[in-house]
């Protein structure tokens, strides 16, 4: 079993840096804090005897070698970075329960055969920088690294910018390591485990995810002075399209959601009608099918609004990627791993979007979830168990021990 | 007449300051560019025999003698701030239109009666700090000082800290000063005047305005794994009460106008659901029930939908004034004014809030207006043509002289 108290303690210290405007995190990727957050967990690595690998991403790989100088390591990692009002386990917990997993071989003086890296992605939440899970997303090939380089906060600095402004910008080519696996601790961040009483989610599937920015465009002029019909007003025009993405979402209810988290009014001031709003929505499901389904429908419904007011509108897609199938044998191990130690649980599709759903094009994968309380998560709220926390980390911690071989 | 060159050339030398995106303005009240606009009309009224007098709200005001020392001086003007994406004579034609007036009295080495007092008004789009017109609404005594210093602007930097900062907080007591009249020039920001091919305005009437905070409260959560049914989703309630705002407003076209500007939603990220929405509804009608009406059904509309998707809701009335008759004889001055010099014109109604609603509550007060292409305000491609302006200010110049007698 693993240390559940040293791994809450490193919880804790990691939730210092950055700090949140009601008890959770501000660190979001490519900020100081980023930076603070990274040396921390890169000391800690440092002094559990790892050597640290960093590629062009930022991508951070703290190795444990194996006793086998042929086999490939198993990976076992989340992400440290978090929303602008994030709590203190989305990521943190995969990054430092990979760490805990070293701690405790080093603990029990166990030698396995392949490698363990314990491993940082950059930017897995996307706020800063859409779209979400992006280095993961380089490294499994799905982007290119000039691309992710060139993508802009909302200030207009670029992620190449910034990874080398903080000085986490490595010199590894990224995606040239191979995996003999890769394993990733989550908090499930929506109801169902805590609801059905479960420890464990074994993470069979994971939800597919677009994200679509639109941009309304109108006509800026005065609230008070222009006739209601000479209107052009574009943020009458997204209220519409919003209504839209719920009834499309709720269409498929219960196998998709959709939301617009991420809205902007142009020039947001009280006495002019927006003459723009660029907002983005983000539209789920675990069947490609219905993903497809909802972008169509809202590309439609946004024109014939816009159409109807006079307006224009513009899509790009900012994110998305298909649902994802983990490997067999590594849900088995986890699942496995489960029983073993006697910890309820039962397999569960992710709702929201991981590092793993990319890695898993490229390696097998699969996923260990954790309830939270109130399936609260994107929030400073969010909280899970110590108990939690630590029986995560022990069906973690046999996973990938039976994958890296005693 | 006044001299028409000379004032579009003093108007395309204010607009060098704080030059917008697109051609227009963003010189916003307080600002380092508003220190500028204010050191320049200075020096302009300064130039032309004026002694400049400043009170402790920043309001300007230029002052060329009268012959009778015990006349109370006429007084004429408007604003120099701007949108942030404003036009070039939204505020500034009037200000212009005054110096000219006072410009055109030297050249013809006139000598009025009454004392005529070229002035700028501070912060009357309320854009950086609601509400509009504040500077003269605390003159008229309709807000006290200490509250107007305390407004904030969206950094939480106050009224009263910028104006001391950019050094325009002057000595003397707001609203101490006793007007014999006030005039102002606008822009009518609106498409009637131009449809109808008609000069001048003569302004009546101004419409009533009514401005309310929603702050909407739901819960901030995962966009992708939190179930349709357990969201509390602050940005599809907003949605939902904008609706109910163009439809409140059409239920009384032609006689009110509606839409919300302001919107900031948080934590404004893609993948979380919004927990808090903060927007202005701005509501608007020449007739006070009207607005009541608005003002009621929209309260009603707010709770109703907030109460059914399980969120909360809170208003805060961030601005407001009644519909406004301006004084018969000031207005039957400009009226003559027109036609003396054979000006088309015709009765119109301000759509849009200026400061002469406010000042009318404390001296016999009248506006001039004259036509803007496509009846396009608060929007950088604002336009006039030049025989505009100085019809409006031609009209001005005798209404002010007529009034303030040779
Ligand atoms: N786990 C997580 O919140 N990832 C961010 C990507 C997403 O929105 O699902
Ligand atoms: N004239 C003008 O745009 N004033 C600002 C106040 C308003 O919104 O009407």
């Amino acid at each position: 079993r693993i240390n559940g108290d040293r791994l809450w303690d490193s919880l804790m210290e990691m939730a210092r840096i950055g700090p949140g405007v009601a008890g959770g995190n501000n660190r979001q990727t490519l900020t100081d804090e980023d930076g603070e957050g990274r040396a921390l967990f890169q000391d800690w690595c440092v002094a559990a005897g790892c050597s640290m690998g960093l590629d062009q991403m930022g991508n951070m790989f703290a190795r444990r070698e194996g006793t086998d100088p042929d086999a490939l390591p198993v990976y076992v990692g989340s992400h440290l970075d978090t929303q602008p009002t994030g709590g203190k386990y989305d990521g943190v917990l995969g990054v430092l329960g990979g760490l805990e997993i070293i701690r405790t071989l080093n603990d029990l003086g166990i030698k396995t055969r392949h490698p363990i890296v314990a491993t940082n992605w950059t930017n897995e939440e996307g706020t800063r920088f859409a779209p979400a899970m992006l280095s993961s997303g380089v490294f499994a090939g799905m982007h290119t690294q000039g691309w992710a380089y060139a993508r802009e906060d909302a200030e207009g600095k670029t992620f190449g910018d910034e990874l080398q402004r903080i000085g986490w910008r490595g010199e590894e080519e990224v995606g040239a390591r191979k995996m003999h696996a890769f394993f990733e601790l989550h908090i499930e961040q929506g109801p169902i485990l805590e609801a059905e009483g479960k420890d464990i989610g074994v993470v069979t599937h994971g939800q597919g995810l677009s994200w679509t920015q639109i941009t309304v465009t109108g006509k800026d002029a005065h609230t008070g002075s222009t006739p209601m019909p000479m209107r052009k007003n574009a943020g009458l025009a997204m209220a519409r399209i919003l209504e839209k993405v719920d009834e499309i979402a709720l269409s498929h209810a219960p196998h998709a959601v959709g939301a617009a988290g991420h809205i902007d009014v142009y020039p947001n001031s009280r006495n002019v009608i927006p003459g723009k709003v660029v907002f983005t929505v983000d539209l789920r499901s675990p069947d490609l099918a219905v993903i497809t389904d909802m972008e169509n429908r809202l590309r439609v419904a946004a024109e014939d609004i816009v159409n109807e007011m006079g307006l224009s509108v513009e899509f790009e897609k900012v994110g998305g990627f298909d649902p994802v199938s983990f490997d067999v044998e590594c849900v088995a191990a986890v699942r496995d791993a489960a029983e073993r130690l006697g910890y309820s649980h039962t397999d569960i599709i992710s709702g929201a979007g991981h590092d793993a759903c990319w890695i898993n094009r490229v390696a097998p994968t699969a996923m260990v979830m954790c309830p939270c309380v109130d399936g609260l998560s994107h929030n400073e709220a969010e909280e899970i168990s110590r108990d939690w926390a630590a029986a995560g980390t022990d069906v973690l911690f046999h996973a990938v021990v039976e994958t890296a071989e005693i």
